[in-house]
């Protein structure tokens, strides 16, 4: 067959141990996975409500346009109804943008260290993948990667926060990148996290757009809005880079019942303010053990937290979840030493935490 | 921004007129859509069941593996689990498999009608797209499609049934063809329609996967498991081929309750004989019609029917929509002066037949 080179050498999805596995495995009762920066509280109640009650037909093909879902969203945001592109997750949508642009001869800019799905797609579509280590903050360094850009950059990638450092690279400086980048190059701000943004000085990067056409920013239902399960992202855009990019979206990629959580989810804008402060209450747990114990971490604007655990990071992994908690192994996100921590509630970050200090001991750490 | 050249020109998903909008604009109580090939009977009563009764917890993204479903359709088809690829809906399957092959300087034949989206991916992927007219019968013309194949062909796509003609392209034809094709040609056939034959030389064409590890079959729950609000659809190939695509798959690509029901749905088998039964009779319906106004029509191997009317397909089309009725125009479909109707229930063909009567009448052709 002729496949195309550059995939020969991709790696699948790799499915780890589900709970039900793990469970059996280490004879435990529960299993906590905090290990996917999924939202620990669930979803808003409306959700449960909904489809306990729907009165859908199943056989009906999804709306292909997500009409009344693209409405919310632009109404939310304020924003046109044709600067929406809805996806399977934003997975979906760095496989759009990427097979919509990206080709043998160009190269796309991201960091190293970020989310893995830019430099996936950018090798199936043949495509230079060019990165740009963080600052020693964890920042992007978009002075680095503007010098990086040259005539065949087609996209940049700019994961904020970012993704698994949870760090925050400041507003002015993407408005000063996204000034000084050429304008044929498509920035895409993927913001997945942006509901737990606390700091001020963020500035909405939606209203970048007007002045810039070629910034495309990303969100989605799966991490706040607690939404995972049902893989609804959004990409907001000029009108100009949303109808380039439409044709190569596949038309019903959207189920019914996802475009119909969605709106709920958005609908119910407490869920996510209380979400927001106990994250924030939680993220001071591990803060506080981080200092107590001398571990470095990474300032966190997100649901999770970078942490070193000064051992092998598979070793305190397995360890952990033979005490029952499922976290993510630096060695997987190329931060080996470290471990990322999705934020739980404030019983399972004590629980964990305390775990975690029994793990630590057990290797000699603490 | 540096789209690909070949998308400048593509168009987008267009969205029709929703059955709401159509309820307003004619003033109408009810309007039934038989346009989109999907059961008139609905789902699996399990499906319902399960959704008012589910536990579970939203949050949670879905297993990307699609394990337990992966088991399941397993088990139904007998073959290995590493057979297969799952895709939200066959739609995606399409995507996956010309995102992994096709670029410029390949090509990729396809018959001249069949279903729209091999063609539109083939374009997007900057492949040719040659395409070989069906046999006056309606039936793929296998000895063409294998003339038409040169060193640069990637893919043969044969819809089986074919989309939008209905018909049934004979098995030893097919096998036929597999054996006289290069084997680095990746021969689809997408069987959308598979559980609605009820032609007795029909084959299961999974057998030919073992001895031709260049055959990928595409399936779907979209047609006659009625689930196509969950947009889920498979392809069973050999291992070596399904290891090739997977890694283009995005990996979180089904929800979480898609990959529930579809289990439901597979193990309900008598909810689809009973459907293959009904539709038959249906089936029957539109023959006779057709027969009696001496009308012509594609023999019918699936749950919809490709009919002649004797005049401007939009014409007809919007008398039936004005008096509540959806099907899909022939100019739509390439096939100016037919219809594409779904068989709906018994008393939904009835209806319709009998509008269809008041329409042909006024335009003068009865």
């Amino acid at each position: 067959m002729k496949f195309k080179k550059q995939i020969a050498g991709l790696q699948a999805y790799q499915p780890g141990k589900t709970m039900d596995e793990v469970k059996k495995a280490f004879n435990l009762e529960t299993v906590t996975k905090l290990a996917s920066n999924e939202n620990p509280y669930g979803a808003s109640p409306k959700v449960k409500e909904f489809l306990a009650n729907a009165n859908i037909d199943f056989a009906l093909y999804p709306d292909g346009y997500a009409s009344k879902l693209r409405a919310a969203v632009a109404n939310h945001l304020n924003i046109s109804e044709k600067q929406l592109l809805f996806g399977n997750g934003s997975d979906e949508n760095i496989l759009i943008v990427s097979r919509a642009i990206l080709e043998p001869g160009l190269n796309t800019i991201m960091a190293d260290l970020t989310f893995g799905q830019y430099k996936h797609n950018a090798v199936v579509e043949g495509a230079e993948a060019r990165t740009v280590p963080l600052t020693a903050e964890g920042e992007h360094d978009l002075e680095k990667m503007l010098a990086a850009i040259d005539e065949n950059t087609a996209i940049v990638w700019i994961c904020n926060p970012n993704n698994p450092t949870g760090t925050l690279t400041p507003s002015d400086k993407i408005k000063a990148f996204v000034e000084q980048a050429p304008s044929d190059v498509l920035i895409v701000l993927d913001e997945a996290y942006t509901e737990y943004i606390t700091d001020n000085s963020y500035e909405d990067s939606i209203q970048l757009i007007e002045k810039h056409p070629n910034v495309l920013v990303m969100r989605t239902f799966s991490k706040a809005y607690g939404l995972a399960s049902f893989r609804v992202g959004y990409a907001v855009g000029s009108e100009e880079v949303i109808s380039q990019l439409e044709p190569t979206r596949e038309p019903f990629n959207n189920t019914v019942i996802s475009q119909e959580v969605a709106i709920l989810g958005l609908s119910d804008q407490q869920f996510i303010a209380d979400c927001k402060e106990k994250n924030n209450a939680g993220k001071s747990q591990f803060e506080a053990y981080c200092r107590e114990r001398k571990l470095h971490f990474y300032p966190s604007h997100t649901n999770f937290i970078l942490m070193e655990v000064k051992a092998d990071s598979d070793v305190v992994f397995q360890g952990l979840m033979q005490r029952g908690y499922i976290v993510r192994s630096g060695n997987a996100l190329g931060k080996p030493g470290y471990l990322r921590i999705t934020i739980g509630t404030k019983e399972q970050n004590e629980e964990l935490l305390q775990k975690l200090d029994e793990v630590l001991t057990e290797v000699g750490v603490i």
